[in-house]
């Protein structure tokens, strides 16, 4: 069924700009809020948003034996109830979505009344799409892992022993998790240079971002039912982009024995729009080359991995954006499959909304590593801006913005853009 | 007020044991269920349950302006929605609890239709009594820091370099936190000996325990409104007693760098009555002397430690329980003013229900060890059991249990207590 929906020749009655992150094809979910409107579920379509509970309202969804909580799960404040629908119920609106947005369907395009379910992307304020249950950061990018052991372990052998035989990650904080346009504060922590007789407390002296996706589950499960690798994508709802502020100098004071912790708790930055992975079928690729071979519960043969091209763009007080690091989701060693199957392998369970970071996603060349620690080598080597000035880690009043999208036969699937502006500590 | 209810003279027209944990002096909150009235919150006294549901449809309630939210939070599955009420809510109902138990209020006492306000506890499920937000599991014993260091570490210089300078921690995973009684599946994983050409996956070899206590958040805050350490017993519910179970051979394989996750994240379990700060009020101690002098946002002068005894027993499949261990949570270095001062220092923010456990509480003697990684030093020095056997880390039908209480002047503020079997591995 899906697949249609992914038809390169389908077209909209929406005018759609080329260079869209959101054609027919991609049909990505999302919540809105206008004064008028409350808070709703919505899908991306070129400049305008769908608005689900108005098509619930008017009957669009009556055929789709939604269960007992629609149209209540549409004009929520996140996607969760939606999304717990189960996987049925995400693609039966997304079919229904694409057949009523399709060039030759009059029912909302011929209709002035029902052309109330849409809005302007511009005139609403987009949500954090979930409230997420858990949060799992992964460290999955072997450039990433390879370029942090370099700075700081054994430069001739900076993979960790374990790196090459599980997806390593850890637990994140869920409640500190925003949407795109959130202002980041710059934290405070206690932070020690390796000269300094004893560590100080103050706002953090190398502030970074870092440039990775997330996937979001769709799926509560029991403690003691790992999930097999072969049905693990059946868990996934979407992906989203997604931006793990770190304070470094925090970080590596406080990260041995018992790793990341208030270095990255202050703020992580999520897109508002989560993509499915029915959208992104046309756009599976093979994964690098996994020596040793993985153990049986971590091993596959098809394609788990994703093509979709990553830029980074900073924007100072004084200068204009700069794309200052492209990589790609593709350059990741581990897959989406084989992190949830590693997740749930002693019996952890599941939530509908876990997030699911990828870690930073540095690819092999210069020009796609994604982070400023990588890209300075510790601060070590600024970047040298368009205007003629140095920049390290990230000042105040810096804008970070990541967009991500997947291009084939024409078609653009995007994430849009997660964005947030660094303001000065308290 | 709150006072007044820990006033050792107190006494209930209820027939509660000498040894019972729930003198009418402690009053803790828990979440029950029973076929006929369904899941409800509730207090204990004695051997009974006092059914809050009951109490607020019968009137007892309506003087206390609970909000429009009462009487629904008491039908609730967990004590969020009712912790969400804030702390004058809480010394509200826990005040009249008081009072309709005290041995002169005949209101219940004398009321034989009054009197199904209560349950017998064999009569009752208890439920996981909070849907925890976020978890945090701190480090925060320096002998259990100590005796860790000196396994893995340098035995000569066992504790990290900032363990003394701040409450070392690390995010859990919250989704996998279960209610005392629940069977725990013995976890497969990777592991891999010292010796070993490579990892191998199976079931866990080094099961253990973990003797913790955790304290439960009452209040969201805001991002970027860290609490000062002054105020951050406000934002405390609660406690409970907590059972951080760990694989060590996983956790060995695993935490470098990024800290502990599979080896953890298969259970945790909590007991099922929450003890309010206010009924511990009379158990408050002085901390040990912290050299160096903590960081300002850390700095207390008042008493911040609670002199709580702790057991550990353990039942073999074809043996009696043997208490293995003793210790105290003032024990404790860091008190949990400095961890959640420390846990918000960055500005993250707090959730409702938030689950912050303190580490293995191990003491300075042999038989204060919390874990069987200590007391069998990395299971090298096994256990010998009343029974003459010995005994390693954890076998398949071990049923570990641990029991909390204070007391002074007669009264006995009790935790009831934390089990669990160990079911053999999937």
């Amino acid at each position: 069924m899906p697949a249609a929906l992914n038809n390169p020749d389908l077209h909209s009655w929406i005018d759609i700009p080329a260079s869209s992150h959101f054609p027919i094809q991609n049909l990505p979910f999302g919540v809105f809020e206008t004064p008028e409107r409350g808070s709703r579920l919505g899908i991306a379509i070129g400049d305008y948003v769908l608005d689900l509970y108005a098509l619930s309202q008017r009957g669009f969804f009556d055929d789709l034996d939604l269960g007992p909580r629609e149209p209540k799960v549409f004009r929520r404040r996140s996607l969760n109830g939606f999304i717990a629908l189960g996987r049925t119920a995400w693609r039966a609106v997304r079919q229904r979505a694409s057949e009523l947005l399709r060039h030759d369907n009059p029912a909302l395009r011929d209709d002035e009344t029902m052309r109330a379910c849409l809005v302007r992307q511009r005139d609403v304020q987009m949500l954090r799409p979930v409230k997420p249950a858990n949060y799992t950061d992964f460290y999955s990018s072997l450039e990433h892992a390879a370029n942090v052991g370099r700075l700081f372990r054994d430069p001739a052998n900076p993979l960790p022993p374990n790196w090459r035989h599980m997806p390593i990650g850890y637990h994140g904080r869920a409640s500190s998790i925003v949407v795109s346009g959130t202002d980041i504060r710059r934290p405070n922590g206690q932070r020690k240079a390796p000269d300094a007789a004893a560590p100080s407390f103050g706002p953090s002296q190398q502030l970074d971002f870092e440039l990775e996706m997330a996937f979001i589950t769709g799926r509560n499960t029991e403690l003691d039912h790992p999930i097999p690798i072969q049905h693990a994508e059946e868990a996934i709802f979407g992906l989203v982009l997604f931006n793990d502020w770190s304070a470094r100098d925090l970080q590596n004071w406080e990260y041995t024995p018992l790793g990341p912790f208030l270095g990255k708790s202050f703020a992580s930055s999520i897109s508002p729009w989560v993509v499915t992975l029915d959208a992104l079928e046309p756009f599976r690729v093979a994964g690098p080359v996994q020596e040793p071979e993985p153990l049986l519960y971590l091993r596959t043969v098809d394609q788990h991995h994703f093509d979709i091209n990553l830029e980074v763009a900073l924007q100072t007080v004084d200068g204009a954006a700069t794309t200052i690091a492209r990589s790609n989701f593709r350059h990741l060693y581990w897959s989406m499959a084989q992190q949830l199957a590693h997740q749930t392998s002693n019996g952890c369970n599941l939530q509908v909304g876990d997030l699911y970071a990828s870690g930073t996603i540095s690819g092999p060349t210069p020009e796609s590593l994604g982070s400023l620690l990588e890209l300075t080598l510790g601060g070590t080597y600024p970047l040298l801006l368009p205007n003629g000035t140095e920049h390290g880690f990230l000042r105040d009043g810096d804008t970070v913005t990541m967009c991500a999208y997947a291009e084939k036969n024409g078609v653009r699937i995007g994430f849009g853009e997660v964005t947030g502006t660094v303001l000065g500590s308290l």
